[in-house]
């Protein structure tokens, strides 16, 4: 095979050259391109199967067709490019991320990784250069789960995770999965049968936005993730009884927002309590929610992380046994439904020291760090080895509309992810 | 004039006789009968400016024509019956409450008192009595005002109290209520024009269940409104920074939804602390409200009630001090925005004795009590002078499909009605 021409600017002054700078310069302007692909008039919200995500992959696939990829969309839609390499029977090198958001996101969570990987094969394409192996470059239709309440509804397509179960599921407007895949173009029938097998790949690499303030804290702009942390997300519900906010006394109240309140500073002493821990309620809603009607009902999600699973389950009972103990205090009745319970997922030894390397070769420490965040990565380690490149983002923010990036820091990720996809992978290339 | 025949069921065994047992079974059905009048299938809700609260009225008005009364719905769309009187020069009795409704309302709460005034004019037709003065039946079209966020749209229309600042209100869907006006057969622009003056009226009778526990503990079908409370409505944002759910640590993180939590167990602990006061917050939003995303704002809605008006600006101001408070311990910038803050309305003597010397007439005691809701007995009261009789109700329950009161109760209410809407009223009939 020809061997790409790397830069390897270890050697020099500035970790990235020219040439990559330009190259970062025109991701971050995609990134900022990407913008106007949204739900909303001003916030940034692309959930699955929406005109705004439709629309983004559109934009996206005629960057992948120009960088000499064929595109094709699967059963769920996610959208993949593929670059051939010179031996067409070898497995392919998987790299990407997603393209939907959560509501009023930032720009940089999702369409960064998918935009470096692109920017890899456009590399790859300008001078002419096939690896042995082919590129895939895949943008994951659902990795927020915002829509369904759901997790890596992309990823879990490819990695043939996916259920009737999920196909069920519906959104806060009673549209099921299975009809909104359909109504993005796709194919619910079919989305079992678009599950690949692991030896069709390499592996898995992915560029993300570290979402943290460790980077930043550590003056370094990229990091290797060492493992995806586990968690839990529970449904938990209060039922009290509604009444007039006027008339009824306040010794004879069941007021469900009341107990709610008290688990949400509960949760959130508890994490505090546990070094390494995280604790969000990140939806509320209260019925009936009117101003002068006491509160019936409230319904709230938990989410709950921490690097040690076994950690993480002590938390997640302790936190059931407070909401209980809140309900029998206050005579509200607490209904307490695990969606998930998601253990932490390490990073594959091989392809995290692949970027290792590239780090290395760039004259950088390495810095591992675990991801707070899930991660498509956790859900296609299950077929392939899989692993993270993480890179700084300023004060940790993300998930808002200040999320942020440097260019200079895309270019490093930009250079470790052009050395880290050329062969030889062990036993294949 | 001619005297209606009015049974005095006060020297009986049972306060009130098989003709107004009767009537008392046909406001219960007919009650029951506007439950079909909803927004929603199942829930009763039936808001200002709906389809659901113009059948209603469509239902009521065919009720009121057969009763002899004449019907016209004024520019806001409230409903108005008039029964003549013998001399129409002279000022009218207006006797009745409110058909609207909160979300997943009871069916009790403003419908029995339109229904107890529609059958005090039909038994007056039914024996051909026609009074001195005239009668005119109010439906009014909004006094729970949860659409808009309001207070007493539909009796301020009659009082005159309505202004550009209230037509300009919007609702959830950003739909002005000049609009819903115009929607709802209205005129927004003849608001003004349909003001009442003072002097047509003799005063204004409403009966409303009390929405309270105070008649049943004390055993008693019936009580006298004293006062009604004064309260105050504020609009509170807290206002933090979003973040991912699974990387920012507890230290970093500005979650909104912690200090209102913090902020709701304030509210309820000081109003536990006050005697007689209330304080509710029914509403409460998060955004941008998803599982994984750490709040980054909050609004509530407080309702704040106390009998005495200083005691309740105190409460108010303390409670301002804590949401500040909290605000600056968590860095999360505070909103406080009150939006009413009305006095307590005392019943007017004159009107209340009539309906006290109602009840003595039936050999029941008089129980005097405040009213913790707001009525549109407050607003009248501006121009005309204004009393109300409660009706029992089950366990205090209000605004709760489980609102209930007794056929029997409703039997005392009507006996009481009748006999207090008879002449002579000081120095006009």
């Amino acid at each position: 095979m020809k061997e790409p021409t790397l830069d390897t600017p270890g050697t020099r002054n500035t970790p990235a050259s020219l040439d990559q700078q330009a190259r970062a310069e025109t991701v971050m302007a995609r990134c900022h391109a990407l913008d106007r692909f949204s739900e909303e008039s001003g916030p940034l919200t692309r959930r699955y199967g929406t005109p705004a995500l439709r629309a983004a992959q559109d934009e996206v696939s005629g960057w992948m067709i120009a960088a000499g990829m064929s595109v094709h969309r699967d059963a769920v839609g996610n959208l993949i490019g593929r670059y051939p390499g010179n031996r067409e029977d070898a497995p392919a090198l998987l790299i990407g991320s997603h393209l939907d958001s959560v509501r009023d996101a930032g720009r940089f969570d999702g369409p960064l990784g998918v935009l470096c990987a692109v920017s890899a094969v456009e590399a790859l394409h300008a001078s002419q250069t096939r690896l042995d192996h082919a590129l895939e470059v895949v943008a994951f239709a659902d990795e927020e789960g915002v829509r369904f309440g759901s997790t890596y509804l992309g990823s879990r397509t490819v990695t043939g995770d996916l259920g009737e179960r999920d196909l069920a599921l519906t959104d806060r407007d009673g549209v099921s999965f299975a009809e909104a895949i359909r109504a993005f173009g796709g194919d619910p029938d079919a989305v079992a049968a678009a599950r690949r097998d692991g030896a069709e790949f390499l592996g898995y690499l992915e560029v993300h936005i570290e979402q943290g303030p460790f980077l930043e804290a550590a003056g370094l702009p990229v990091g290797i993730v060492s493992a995806i942390v586990g968690f839990s997300r529970v449904a938990v519900e209060f039922t009290g009884h509604a009444g007039h906010a006027g008339t009824v006394p306040m010794g004879r109240r069941r007021d469900a927002l009341a107990a709610a309140a008290a688990f949400v500073l509960a949760a959130e002493a508890a994490a505090i309590a546990e070094p390494g821990a995280v604790a969000t309620v990140g939806e509320l809603a209260v019925t009936p929610g009117a101003g002068n009607v006491i509160p019936g009902a409230v319904r709230l999600s938990l989410d709950l992380r921490h690097p040690d699973d076994a950690t993480r389950a002590r938390l997640r009972d302790g936190l059931e046994t407070e909401a209980r103990a809140i309900g029998a205090a206050r005579e509200i009745g607490v209904g307490w439904r695990p969606a998930y319970d998601n253990g932490a997922v390490p990073a594959d030894a091989a392809m995290a020291a692949r970027l290792e390397a590239a780090i290395a070769a760039l004259g950088l420490p390495i810095h591992r760090l675990p991801s707070g965040a899930g991660h498509d990565a956790a859900a296609l380690s299950a077929i392939t080895p899989a692993a993270m490149l993480f890179v700084r983002c300023a004060g940790g923010i993300s998930h808002h509309p200040a999320e942020s990036v440097a260019v200079e820091d895309v270019a490093v990720a930009l250079v470790v992810l052009d050395r880290a996809i050329v062969g030889p992978f062990s036993g294949t290339d």
